[in-house]
């Protein structure tokens, strides 16, 4: 096979299934937030999935290797990660399972209809703010930052895509956690599962991982710690189990 | 000084500034969770306070012990308790910081009146229903199920009892997170800071002790995970400090 590399491009191998992807080091890279959502995000066979602001596709792709969805599509509004992710997408012959789309994600449910998909992942910006933001119209800058688009407008959009009873998958910063779920209470996503990652067992956690379903009870469960490092450097046997190695 | 015991009631040592406290083990004794949201809970000298459903005053009496705390209140609507919450500040010497009031918490903010208290606590019941309960009077009943108050009545109260950028601490069940979170907002109590009780590292939590601010930004903290066993039966060194070893 003929490996499509734009200059600046390079080819990154996840570990998992052969799944290879193509990321421009110089715009922006995934990180181990998307992994641990892939991993945290419960689609079952012949589900299909929806995934909100794809980049350069990484979810779709993880997610068709670790699961049985029928059918996995990503939504992405900026043309370069739309075509990188295309073009990952061919290199792992997955053009029967996974399309990438180019659009708004505050437009998503014009595009694809209400209650089409029973499952909606999202790795949204965790900032609010572009104060102090070198280039705001930059891949980065929009990756970060709520510049496009807003966590409400992510939440509203989900809560029109999903049939009822489906799932929502995101992950986010904790210091949002109260608004995030205050967000998904306002449009009728009741969260049913929540796992914080704590980097150390004595610190902080830098990432929730969320689970929402459209309607529903009010019970939730929280999941035990997910705990990154063991020791610098050294990843805990359950983030080396979800990176596949 | 001869200290006044009831028939089944006995004194327990609180392991902190010699603190005893009066206890009937055939009503309710207080468990770990008091504790932790006594350690929890940041009153600053001078300030007032108020203990929502203070039981036989628990909270209230490590509260004195552990902080400058002006004043100490504790509202509770059982009598046996009051009285059993009386006899343990006079016991302590506390009268002048600690007053334990009988009363309804539906009622709190027409016994206190409105924007009087620095900080509002409360160790809430923690379950919903009262299906399947064998006597819904008895004390155990009323300090663990919802059948005089609903957690809805104590953010209401709450709301009212604190002034403006007044701290509301409490603990409860992981389970009801998004909701408690859902109806704290509700009443512009703004959650700031969580923490969350694991058993164990690898075990899910079955705590959440939760800061909220009367008013403020939408911004909150969540803490390194409190762990409380190190092995079975083996506190782990943060659970000690807490309880005063």
């Amino acid at each position: 096979m003929i490996i499509d590399l734009k200059e600046g491009e390079r080819l990154d191998d996840l570990q998992r299934n052969h799944m290879r992807i193509i990321q421009n080091p110089e715009k922006f890279c995934f990180g181990m937030d998307s992994v641990l959502l892939a991993g945290f995000s419960r689609i079952k066979p012949g589900e299909t999935a929806l995934d909100l602001g794809t980049g350069t596709g990484i979810i779709p792709i993880l997610l068709a290797a670790r699961t049985e969805a029928a059918r996995l599509t990503g939504l992405e509004i900026q043309e370069e990660s739309v075509d990188m992710a295309q073009r990952s997408v061919r290199l792992n012959g997955l053009e029967r399972r996974v399309e990438i789309r180019r659009g708004d994600i505050k437009e998503a449910s014009r595009i694809f209809g209400a209650g089409v998909f029973d499952a909606v992942t999202c790795n949204p910006p965790y900032m609010i703010s572009r104060h102090g933001l070198q280039s705001p119209n930059g891949p980065k800058a929009i990756a970060r930052h709520e510049i496009l688009c807003s966590f409400e407008d992510v939440a509203r959009e989900t809560a029109r895509l999903l049939r009822p009873g489906g799932k929502f998958f995101l992950v986010h910063r904790p210091f949002r956690l109260a608004e995030l779920i205050g967000t998904l209470l306002k449009y009728k996503l009741e969260p049913k599962r929540l796992r914080l990652v704590y980097p150390y067992v004595d610190k902080e956690p830098n990432m929730a991982l969320l689970e929402a379903s459209r309607g529903g009870n009010s019970r939730m469960s929280v999941e035990p710690p997910l705990i990154v490092y063991r020791e610098p450097g050294v990843y805990t046997p359950e983030i080396y189990e979800i990176y596949g190695y």
